[in-house]
């Protein structure tokens, strides 16, 4: 099987996409913790914050202003939490580097 | 007050130091929440994941690279969780950006 999410950036799955640049994708999560739920992707296919290295980390930075607009755009003015899944502890679940973004509640702590 | 994470850089706040480059800081966290829990900061002081703009977003893909190169000095092979959080609703209590990272056990979902 391919990767789910080079298959939405693809446009061969559906996703209800929130904001798009030439880099970075965000689409609702379809199975939201958060009144307000989105996953933040690089386009380019990077396995895992494991991966990230000087070669391929602008795209993180890409990833957090996007984040900025979307809260932006979202009216998020409460504020939000982001968060990185990384191998099995992690729970990261596809294995495509993605930003999870949660809003709309007060997020508790631990974070998981 | 001054910021506690500009006085922790300066050293007049102690702090145990795990990792550091010209731009980025980790220390443990005073409060660990799992086995493992460090918080990766700038050492420019960005006061949240709203101020982040494509002037000082380098730093953030710097702070990426941290966690990757300390997830391999940490032996954290079963994986972490990063967490930003984001004003109220996220559960901001220090005003200068930093990303929590988790490890050393399962991260539950949803992150709180």
């Amino acid at each position: 099987m391919g990767c789910i999410f080079c298959g939405i950036i693809s446009g061969d799955i559906p996703s209800q996409k929130i904001y798009e640049t030439e880099t970075v994708l965000a689409f609702k999560d379809i199975d939201p913790k958060a009144p307000f739920h989105a996953v933040i992707i690089p386009k380019a296919h990077i396995k895992s914050a494991m991966e990230i290295t000087g070669e391929n980390s602008p795209v993180i930075a890409e990833i957090f202003e996007a984040a900025a607009k979307i809260a932006t755009d979202e009216n998020l003015a409460g504020g939000f939490r982001l968060v990185n899944n990384c191998g099995a502890d992690g729970g990261q679940t596809v294995d495509h580097f993605h930003i999870h973004m949660l809003a709309g509640r007060v997020l508790a702590w631990p974070p998981g």
